[in-house]
């Protein structure tokens, strides 16, 4: 299913929404279709005391892309389920000293379709992401994160009955 | 070197000014000693899209406690120097659905004094610390970050030069 016009002002919204933290970081949607996930965040508010980007920031916006992604992907596959962060990991690799973003890109196919299937049977799966956090420089960081999705417990319990 | 009188009050402030981000995740700090450094911050501003605390919250209040024991031994130590995390990784067990803190604790003695060796040998040392993360009901999740401090380059110089 082909990404609908409109899918980045939508994520947008939602982040703002249901993730206040969002607002103050100045995340923005640049990139949002059915391969990647790109939020963009500004220097200023998320300064640390040298100037250059907080980690807690870096961290956090790579969090909300990694989540960004998966959303997309369910409702690609028209999946009724809410994912969270299990564990992540973070390298920083160097200061960042401009706007920076952080992009998610796709997962292996065997891993993405491994948790597509254990969602769609168990109403449960997990899925490894990657997100790099670039900067006007290049690569700045690196973060994995496990995401785990459910299916709400009333679309479990139709699901069994079904 | 005992802790001097608003130590707390003196890291609050500096929070605030050198991370603007604090102030919007509503970090607050509860404890700042010779031990044990406590950051508290408010559900309300840090809730994520199921009402429970963000991930990228809790891991930047982690990130502050971590760097806030570091600054608070490195002052009682009387070392002039700054610390960045290097990296890190996060567990989450699960939601968080209060109010929460985060606490860091000292890292083993002789982890603590190759540190502080380094850092006046050469100007450069490394620290790994854990940050524990808890709400009303006890640990919720469990933070590790390795903190690397240097001399200001002006510092250095006149290290090399004593």
């Amino acid at each position: 299913m082909p990404p609908t016009p409109g899918t980045a002002a939508e994520l947008q919204a939602l982040l703002g929404h249901d993730f206040p933290l969002s607002a103050h970081l100045g995340a923005r949607v640049s990139v949002a279709d059915g391969r990647q996930v790109t939020l963009r965040a500004p220097l200023a508010p998320n300064r640390n005391r040298s100037g250059t980007a907080f980690a807690g920031s870096l961290n956090a916006l790579a969090t909300l892309a990694g989540w960004s992604w998966v959303w997309l992907r369910l409702r690609e596959e028209r999946i009724l389920a809410e994912s969270v962060l299990q564990d992540s990991s973070i390298h920083y690799d160097r200061p960042v000293a401009t706007d920076f973003e952080a992009t998610c890109d796709p997962p292996p196919a065997a891993a993405l379709e491994r948790f597509l299937a254990a969602l769609r049977r168990r109403g449960r799966g997990r899925l490894r992401l990657e997100v790099r956090l670039t900067d006007a420089a290049g690569r700045a960081a690196s973060f994995t994160g496990r995401y785990v999705a459910t299916t709400p417990p009333h679309m479990a319990e139709r699901r069994r009955v079904e």
